[in-house]
């Protein structure tokens, strides 16, 4: 499929100036200098990102719709505030859950996905990969840190505060690892 | 880059027919099907592939290679394999983790890659993409169900037999769903 190299900036200069729709509602601050790095390349923008975080989420399905959030930081946490937050634990199942950085990158064409693959690859995105071809080429890039435990069901929290400081401790350490790869990719396509 | 066709097939006749060199030595018996329809296609083969596993991980590090399992089983687990497995635990810190389907699959080009990009998509493969364009096309197909628990520390169980059950019956329920995200990948690609 040809590319059009006018239309990509146009929509490229059109997604990056509307508003953004996250609940959030902005860039999270550890992953701002990627964006823009990525963002400052001719031939590619973010659609997404997420730069990690810590969560607790309450479960009242297996659906991802019918799940609320108790707790949610995009950075380290501490044992208080889990503890703090697992006092607001309704009836369902409660997971501590800690997410890695995830990126969506639209690139101009194949050439520019594949350098950008190759880049998340050395930074340590081993979950990175190219989503859609055709109109659209989109890369999904993922680290793979992850924490998913129980800590509360049917309104009792089910984990000693003892657990819970070794899963904050753990979570922690794994969103030090996950902001490094951050840096690395950062660095790695500035230099692209 | 051109792809030549009788290549692809004798590279796909050479994979396939020499020996498994994975740990456990063959096709993971709830996955068997699904390879069997994707290397019936023409245009890709599968390159590696695992079920979807329970596992206990004890980890000497973060790296991968200082690791060691206590416990594996490509399918549902028992509370009570799992607590006699613990008895295993050394001094490390040990990971309870329910792992989903994971598959790798040659294609021919962007255009077979595509098509099994896309029926990955709608079985409910959601972190499936496209990792390696160039001189090969690999896909890597992976589901999202996933549990990481500690379970484990400094040779202690940090957790109640009550919350080994809970954990067990939620990887089960898991398992039962990446099952059937396999069952209907193997019916979309057989129709491909």
């Amino acid at each position: 499929m040809k590319i059009d190299y006018t239309e990509f900036h146009k929509e490229k200069k059109d997604f990056l100036t509307k508003t953004d729709k996250s609940k959030k509602g902005n860039i999270d601050k550890g992953i701002r200098s990627l964006v823009q790095t990525i963002n400052s390349k001719h031939d590619c923008y973010t659609t997404s990102s997420c730069s990690g975080r810590i969560v607790l989420l309450e479960k009242r399905s297996e659906k991802k719709q019918e799940a609320s959030w108790l707790f949610s930081k995009h950075g380290k946490a501490t044992s208080s505030e889990i503890k703090h937050a697992l006092q607001k634990t309704g009836k369902h199942q409660v997971w501590f859950r800690q997410e890695s950085c995830i990126l969506h990158i639209r690139a101009l064409n194949l050439v520019a996905a594949k350098k950008l693959l190759d880049a998340a690859r050395i930074s340590g995105f081993k979950r990175s990969g190219i989503v859609s071809i055709g109109k659209k080429t989109i890369l999904e890039l993922i680290s793979t840190e992850s924490i998913d435990a129980l800590v509360a069901e049917k309104g009792r929290i089910v984990v000693s505060d003892d657990y819970i400081k070794s899963l904050v401790r753990e979570a922690n350490k794994k969103m030090d690892a996950n902001e490094e790869k951050i840096t690395k990719l950062c660095s790695l396509v500035g230099k692209l």
